[in-house]
């Protein structure tokens, strides 16, 4: 990791984080703190591709979309934690909200997190139709068409008679982990209503690299680096691009889709080397 | 209940399910299907009060606004009856969402229902401005401040060491029921981008005069008619608005706050008398 993508990345978590604590000051009980204890210690890689791409179009004002991303980011991740749905203990090296408090706190703090996103997003210091913009494709980026969606057909895959096609989880990867890193890499040209189709194409390829990246670790990573369980998918007997590529035809596919995605920022020139610094980061833990 | 309050209200119904499975159209799956059965059955006073606040700004291009609500509405319901949280099995008289399917679909299709009450409400026809203003307090109303908070609050009281204070209900119930039909109540206003404070004064109200009257009817009413299991309250020593004004006490706080409801609207004159009714209608059971 090169120290410029480092800094970036530190400072989108840290930024994120405080306007996070910020936006939540004066709230007392579990949810508020749920909410805070849930948005802390992740990479912040949403936050980081929203106040790049913004800065790409010269804007320093997208730090409300970067909390709301990280605030989605977390709901999904409490409730996928969910003893009714993945029933993972660990995330992030911490307890799970539901473990360190109890599944009613982390319904709560889930829905309560999905809800300041919006508030969020709609704080962006843009036009009117900027936000209003960001606002709707988030909402669809997380519902049933995006996140929600892919994580319905996640657990569906579980108990179906015959496991997926690599067409069929590429697809179901779109939407769970795919919608919201897109969202996130096109946050900066939306809110400069600027053209979108470089950073779009940016964010397919990273999204789908970065699934297929988490797929290879689930495989060779051990918890104590993840911070989170591991070998479940494999466990479950799971189709995964590890499962259906190989480790090695996994690892290719993550190379070209990266290099695909470095591709796509060529109208950008020099200004994009950190976002492309961020693509070759999301496999680099699989060499 | 008058003909004409009658009428509004099942049109309401029938607009705001028509939108919304026009809007779900060609989904298939349990995530769909549930959404759908979710936001099936219900008396839609939400989206009467949206679709009629709008009238009485002369606008007719509220529907996405009442559905917007209607779908915010049906998530809560559908994870407030989650096992962890109130662990009801009986919902507007039908098996709810995770006996019908099962807890993960539940907790998914509450989480989508949320996601698209933003993307609904953000396609009214109305100024980039008003739309934001609608999704803004939305999320406000929906999240720790409002809805989310106050069924925290509810939780929490059960296993608190003494009962809640008439002011600590109040304040409890004007998040947990109160934001989402006060939120209703004023809608249309804020997309005409009138002024506001008559309506809030009425929303305000008749939350409160919803709530008392769902306590009366906890205590009176009987299963079959409700459609939802009652004596709940009583049953857990929850403190209530019956259990703190005793019976006849709540109803006359009820009444008294149908006719605060009532004198708010007099800016509007004669035409508000449908909005009346709908004040009346909500403590005309608990006679």
């Amino acid at each position: 990791m090169t120290e410029t993508f480092q800094n970036a990345l530190n400072e989108a978590a840290a930024q994120a984080q405080a306007y996070i604590a910020q936006a939540l000051a004066g709230q007392t009980g579990s949810i508020a703190q749920g909410m805070i204890y849930a948005t802390q210690g992740g990479k912040a890689m949403r936050a980081f591709l929203v106040l790049e791409s913004a800065r790409l179009h010269g804007l320093t004002t997208a730090l409300p979309a970067a909390a709301a991303i990280e605030c989605m980011h977390a709901y999904s991740l409490v409730h996928d934690d969910l003893p009714c749905m993945d029933d993972d203990d660990l995330r992030r090296g911490q307890p799970t909200v539901h473990v360190k408090w109890d599944e009613a706190t982390a319904v709560l703090v889930g829905d309560a997190l999905q809800a300041m996103a919006f508030d969020c997003v709609l704080h962006v210091d843009a036009t009117a139709e900027a936000r209003i913009c960001l606002a709707q494709t988030l909402a669809q980026a997380s519902g049933l068409r995006g996140m929600v969606g892919g994580q319905a057909a996640d657990i569906a895959a579980e108990t179906a008679a015959t496991p997926l096609t690599l067409d069929e989880i590429t697809a179901l990867q779109a939407g769970k982990t795919g919608a919201l890193i897109n969202w996130a890499a096109m946050a900066g040209a939306r809110i400069a209503q600027a053209e979108t189709s470089a950073l779009k194409a940016y964010g397919d390829a990273l999204g789908l690299a970065f699934q297929i990246a988490d797929d290879i670790l689930d495989v060779t990573g051990d918890a104590a680096t993840m911070g989170k369980a591991v070998g479940k998918d494999a466990a479950a007997g799971k189709a995964t691009f590890v499962s259906l590529l190989g480790l090695d035809g996994a690892k290719r596919r993550a190379h070209y889709l990266v290099q695909e995605a470095c591709d796509a920022l060529s109208p950008y020139g020099d200004d994009a080397e950190t976002l492309k610094e961020a693509a070759r980061f999301v496999i680099a833990r699989t060499h």
